[in-house]
């Protein structure tokens, strides 16, 4: 099997599975009860939020345990709360209680779905068109709007610049698109951030401006780091990444506050309630401190492994030029239907994608290879190609060899079709 | 060790672990890819999910997946949508999409959030007063209205009759209490809601009616079955019955229209997106086979040892006396400080709790055993004791000799100071 869809998910690595192994069966205890063994389980938890907030430049205080990306995403919008209007709501609500561990949460005790305003004094977002539907959907839902990208797939700067307006309150760029493995340069537009902030700040305007980024395709290849990357919200996935499902992070900075998605027990400073996820943050930190460890090795191989692709591959077209992660290779074959081509790949023991799984799982055209301006011609015959740590320089090679083998079998039915 | 808080947390029971262990490493494809390796996983997890279903009389289709109880029950109360005074919000609302796998979803693909109406149009909702924070947080945020119960911990039935009003939409009651086991009368309730129901539609009276059952302590000991209870959303819990944390279910009759609190790719009909937690609904499945297959022996296992435990303790008040689970013992030891108990029983391999772990760890006064009636002498006294799947016979005997070794050097302890 030549599995070349790690964008869609990653195996869990042996390493990561061994270090859960013991929060199953032994380690078991709820860590909010109050004997000793469950306090070390309290303990070994929130050490693990430090190894993951470690590797952002991060402490375990500044990271809220999700399901996953798509919750954390979720809860980073929940930031734009619109205290002008709600002020009133706000004073009712009863004052936080401390957190049993940690510090004191800055939210109310009551669902974000109790707060957060309806559409008739909707906040102001801008989001990356390209973004992922667990960004998009939250986004278009509070009246968001989008933000160009280029034909490279990097963000239109200027567009941005001319969409920020003095009631702006959150932009949302994740730091890698999923089907292009696009880098956007988020320093670059915290950049832009801080200026405007400033600007607001001498007129005196008081509005918040939160700048969140979805990192979940990124923490494996990326040197992540939230100051220098000037983001207050950032999302992390352990299942992109070798670790297990379900499992995800925000990391919210001292300038956000957030309000919970779900209420209950408290836990996660009463912004995310249900008994902790322990094995699942266990095995999430082991999979930040192999990626953390393997960074520099990986993007060289995959580099490496990347060029070689495109050098055997044949009759393609190159989507993603520039400015992607090393492990991503989008190529097009117009004239092509990828559906069919992963099906006969598949049929040769090569797993590929066409976009998103989840969106390519609906039927649907890809909106981020409409919004980089390909045609339909071209949309119909990309092939979304993600290298990971299943693979070998010999699969990547085999790889190519059966990629084109496919592509000249269809061009010639094609052919023979047409005559 | 001998562990007397299973309804805390129980361990995932090697079966459950082993059945988990290949969707980690080698089964570990998105659901929602397009090549058949995923779509064998995509199976796999529906025929987990109907595994579960059946075990309580439902079918795969009914259950919406999330991660854990907490959120299922924050996700119940979205079905109390004010339909009257939304009407123009509803349909502006995009139509659904088909979902990838099975039917339709029946939500607006926003999330609940931006739907859900603030306190002015405040829904009517009703709620056991002796409820988990979870829904306790969730009613009371939407201005729910709190049921007594009886001092034996039962729902006062009059009194809820006496609180439906033509408005309640939702009435929410445990089947299973989480601190004294108390089993609720759900088929009662029901039937209570079934006249209010055809009493309305003779009256013309269109406002919906649902009952929503948290039956998070209650899947491995009693026999569900959402028809014969009456519920249309019920709510489960793999962590309290040998399965993984951070997996949980909503049980949702065609009856219920529910709002996502999590949006994205759709997944789970649209109601809570996210890449599917495989392994931990596999688990989960098994974990649900299992205490369906050992229903009847451990009920008789642990009411033998209920027995026992109450025979040989000494000096002990019996607090949940009738109408509850088998494995829940809950004594006070009035004049003495149940923290100390705790600690002390500790100290001799005997881990036992004061009430809700998530309430214990944050200091409070269990608001379950003040709604009984008892005296904060005999709060302050209050052990609860949880039997399970980790004891046996002689650790029984054992932890009640020394419960009553504590409990008498306590005393001698408190009456030498008085001398």
């Amino acid at each position: 099997m030549i599995y070349l869809d790690h964008a869609a998910a990653t195996p869990v690595s042996a390493k990561v599975l061994e270090a859960m192994q013991p929060y199953f069966g032994v380690d078991f205890f709820n860590p909010s009860a109050a004997y000793l063994p469950a306090k070390k389980v309290a303990a070994d938890y929130e050490k693990a939020k430090g190894v993951i907030a470690h590797a952002i430049g991060a402490k375990a205080s500044d990271l809220i345990i999700t399901a996953g990306a798509t919750e954390a995403n979720n809860l980073a919008f929940t930031a734009v709360y619109d205290y002008k209007s709600a002020g009133s709501d706000v004073s009712r609500h009863a004052p936080s209680r401390p957190s049993s561990r940690g510090s004191v949460a800055t939210t109310c005790p009551q669902p974000v779905a109790h707060c957060l305003k309806t559409s008739d004094s909707c906040a102001h977002i801008l989001y990356l068109t390209t973004e992922h539907d667990s960004v998009r959907q939250v986004a278009e839902g509070l009246g968001g709007i989008a933000i160009n990208v280029l034909p490279n797939g990097l963000i239109d700067l200027k567009d941005l610049q001319a969409k920020i307006t003095d009631d702006t309150q959150l932009i949302s760029v994740s730091l890698v698109n999923n089907e292009l493995g696009t880098i956007q340069p988020l320093a670059e537009i915290a950049e832009i951030v801080r200026t405007t902030k400033i600007d607001r700040m001498k007129r005196g305007i008081k509005t918040q401006l939160l700048l969140h980024s979805d990192a979940s395709q990124a923490l494996n290849l990326l040197d992540i780091n939230v100051a220098r990357l000037g983001v207050d919200l950032l999302t992390l996935n352990a299942a992109k990444v070798y670790g297990p499902k379900g499992v995800g992070a925000l990391y919210v900075s001292h300038n956000a506050r957030l309000r919970p998605l779900v209420v209950g027990g408290g836990q996660e400073k009463g912004l995310r309630s249900g008994t902790e996820n322990v094995p699942g943050v266990i095995g999430f930190a082991k999979a930040v401190e192999l990626a953390k460890e393997h960074l520099n090795g990986n993007r060289k191989k995959y580099a490496l492994w990347r060029k070689s692709l495109l050098s055997e591959l044949k009759d393609y077209e190159l989507i993603n030029k520039k400015h992607c992660l090393d492990n991503f290779v989008v190529v097009s074959f117009p004239g092509l239907d990828a559906e069919r081509l992963i099906f006969l790949l598949e049929e040769k023991n090569v797993y590929v994608a066409t976009g998103a799984a989840c969106a390519a799982s609906k039927g649907e055209k890809s909106h981020v290879l409409k919004a980089i301006g390909l045609s339909d011609l071209q949309i119909a015959g990309s092939l979304r190609l993600t290298l990971g740590e299943t693979n070998t320089e010999e699969q990547i090679r085999d790889a190519a060899r059966i990629i084109n083998d496919v592509v000249s079998l269809e061009h010639r039915r094609i052919n023979k079709n047409k005559d």
